[in-house]
């Protein structure tokens, strides 16, 4: 027999059930009670708002009500009516509780009350049933689905490029190591090297930094794809914006160059952010002010001259400023900052690399708004950035949004063979091993582009947490790989 | 300067382009010339249908026209006409072509001819140029964007769990291990075994074989989620059906009980189906036709009564046979394919697990349409699945497909902590270790249920491929881990 005929909580909300009786299940959130009567609060997770229940100690049994703590598991059946109180339109006046499952208030750790952040990522199996990271959650959701919805809309292709590869060409980082040897007693070759025609795949893979060099084959057939995958970095970061098992989104489209992809880039990320703004109005609201909260903790030169929503707005309303490397380099040289000698790394000369406050330095006070920056010294960028005439720059950019830095990396790809080869071999890269990515120069190149989003920092740039732990379910980060 | 500025060949079949002058991108699939006239098929991967371009050698220089071949990537600038030819109802009149990128007819892999699929297997990096593969790569792209829209319209929020884990308490499968210890010098303990301690993660770690357990996390306070991520089996098996990289999506739902989950399970594949029906009709009429000539090989026994299409607007419209496995075994046993011994194994005894040929029998012999298998012996299943009053069962289901199999598993998950944890002790589960999962028995339990779903059997299912490595772009398999 079919046990859920609820009605979601979410739905209380949106439609009209005064008068009617229906069943709602959900975990308690707080409990008041006076001889006469008791209020629940109740969430069902579809939605951060409470529902409020009106339990009558003569209906309900009082031994049943003592049961009904925080964190415990009730099934009400009862009528929806208009509420009386303050705070909510209405109510459900109960007629019977079931109590699902109890959560002794000596044990159960999420009691209602302000937990710190660090306390509750150690218990993040329980996390998901608070306000806070029941909002960042459904906020995830949505990013995620509006991802989905633009590029299939667009007419783009989802690729699962592979996790586990053989290949590191790019070299965007640390590895981890995939393998079913024994580590112990690994089969070694005659000349004691490890003989991993032994192993699972017959030769030495690992897991995947980046799905870009598939992505691209698979333009080169489909036209225009994309990628939302894991992806992972072996890095011993210990640090608020970095995680070692990550989500990327990385859409390639062949037929595009250096500024069709920012144009790509700058309304695909007005388009998700705008989607959360539409789909997500009561967590936003809510991240909102818990944002402004800890903005008051921190001090005066340190806050945001913008909350949270505003700063949403903002990024959909406006254009992104675009500037070269070159232009960005000539601000940042000439900037009272840098004078004052206000940068820890000051700018001195073409060719460095920017910093973390460098990027911040441009958003945040320059332009105050979103900045793609494009065509950097390539010495600094990876092999596959096409070159540009000045033979210095390549066709890179990055986007740089207030708070968070750099969100979005691209660039036009070197489609032609020789270029390309060329720059491998500079920069020391097998070109024997990349032979089926050297293909698609070979055989019907075409001007193409793309580039890679950390899905976490878009996440924590629409829900306004500091740390990237606090936006994916279970982090990975050096020492940690709990539940 | 945005060079992007095309129309892509899909518009070409939707909208009135006639009279217009626009810009073609894509490659060159065939091309037949005479001395008056050539004739190029262009695809741009949007479509599997091909565009006609009409060039005269007295506009278009004929040493261009030469390097046109099969392959080659060209830009081409024209007129939209009313075609007078059979086979297309408009073309493009050429007035400018531009080789972006050539595909010397010497040396490209794919020429206009029948090529096998080992052979395509080995050029994954070139066979979603294939109409093959593009079809099945946009049909996968549907399907996937149907798995998130269908949970997204009933409310369920995507998690993404972790892929590094430390837990193997499913024991679903032969695990990858993930490390980055120097394989040839792993750091020793003083007892001589490997001192994960100085491991990234401090401890040991695989890649996930499931992501069901941090989904019920998940569940237990966002109500209903699911996960769509990859999985992995380090199984050496060299089958059709089997990949050691695969996708899976596994909703988890609190307050569902066994019949809940079915219906959602059922409802779920018919949607998503019936959206690549509706969505994916060019790409699925040529799959359809590929697979009946693929039929025409197969001995009369073996070929399937319905075609691709049909099968698929079968199971969309039929209520799928629901039965248990006490009932199974009792057909089973009771068939004249048991008693004249055509099964390679006689299903003589309840208790036994169902093999391939026993499922095929019921799905494609006994009820001709899918099946929905539940209450399994406890013995053959896993341990958190919640066990039904005889003592003998647990609420499983598996739904069978014809042709596939098994392509989805699930069950109503135990909530009730004792039960749970006494089964766990029975399968020498350690307890202490999965403490975070057994919290969501300890607080705030209730019934819940979800079910996994490997998206490459879907995709197979529907696209008709009768291999599991043509489903995915760059499938992992024993010795394959090639691009």
């Amino acid at each position: 027999m079919a046990f859920n005929k609820r009605v979601k909580i979410q739905e209380l909300f949106t439609q009209d059930y005064v008068g009617k009786e229906i069943v709602l299940m959900g975990w308690v959130r707080t409990k008041r009670s006076n001889k006469n009567v008791s209020f629940i609060a109740l969430n069902d997770g579809s939605t951060i708002k409470n529902y409020q229940i009106v339990a009558d100690p003569n209906q309900i049994d009082e031994e049943l009500l003592k049961k009904a703590t925080t964190g415990a598991c009730l099934k009400i059946k009862g009528t929806v009516v208009a509420s009386q109180g303050a705070g909510q339109s209405t109510e459900l006046v109960a007629s019977h509780i079931e109590v699902l499952g109890e959560a002794d208030a000596e044990k159960y750790p999420l009691q209602p009350k302000k937990h710190s952040l660090e306390f509750l990522r150690e218990i993040a199996h329980l996390r998901m049933r608070t306000n806070t990271f029941g909002a960042v959650f459904r906020v995830r959701h949505a990013l995620a689905f509006a991802v989905h919805k633009y590029f299939n809309d667009k007419g783009f292709f989802y690729i699962h490029t592979p996790i586990i590869t053989a290949s590191d060409a790019e070299g965007a980082g640390e590895t981890f190591k995939v393998t079913t040897l024994d580590l112990k007693n690994p089969p070694l070759t005659e000349d004691g090297s490890i003989n991993y025609k032994e192993d699972f795949f017959e030769r030495e893979t690992n897991l995947t930094v980046s799905g870009q060099l598939e992505g691209e084959l698979a333009a080169m057939g489909l036209g225009e794809i994309y990628t939302f995958g894991p992806t992972f970095r072996a890095e011993n970061s210990n640090t608020a914006r970095h995680l070692a098992e990550f989500w990327m989104i990385e859409p390639e489209m062949a037929f595009y160059d250096a500024e069709d992809n920012q144009n790509l880039a700058e309304d695909f990320l007005k388009y998700v952010i705008n989607y959360a703004l539409e789909n997500c109005q009561d967590d936003l609201e809510f991240l909102d002010k818990r944002a402004a909260e800890e903005e008051t903790s921190k001090k005066a030169d340190q806050r945001s001259e913008l909350g949270l929503l505003e700063r949403l707005k903002f990024v959909v309303n406006n254009d992104f400023e675009r500037l070269t490397y070159t232009e960005a380099i000539d601000i940042l040289k000439n900037s009272n900052h840098n004078k004052k000698k206000k940068f820890q790394y000051l700018v001195e000369s073409w060719g460095v690399d920017l910093q973390s406050e460098h990027e911040r330095y441009l958003v945040e006070k320059h332009f105050k708004k979103p900045v793609i920056l494009t065509d950097y010294p390539k010495e600094i960028k990876a092999f596959y950035m096409r070159q540009n005439d000045d033979g210095k720059t390549v066709a890179a950019m990055d986007i740089l949004f207030p708070g968070i830095g750099e969100i979005v990396g691209g660039s036009q790809r070197e489609e032609r063979l020789e270029k390309l080869t060329q720059r491998m071999e500079e920069m020391h890269i097998p070109t024997e091993e990349m032979w089926w990515y050297l293909d698609t120069r070979r055989f019907g190149a075409t001007p193409h582009a793309g580039f890679g989003l950390g899905f976490e920092r878009l996440v924590q740039f629409v829900t306004g947490m500091g740390n990237i732990r606090d936006v994916i379910a279970f982090p990975r980060t050096p020492g940690h790989a709990e539940f």
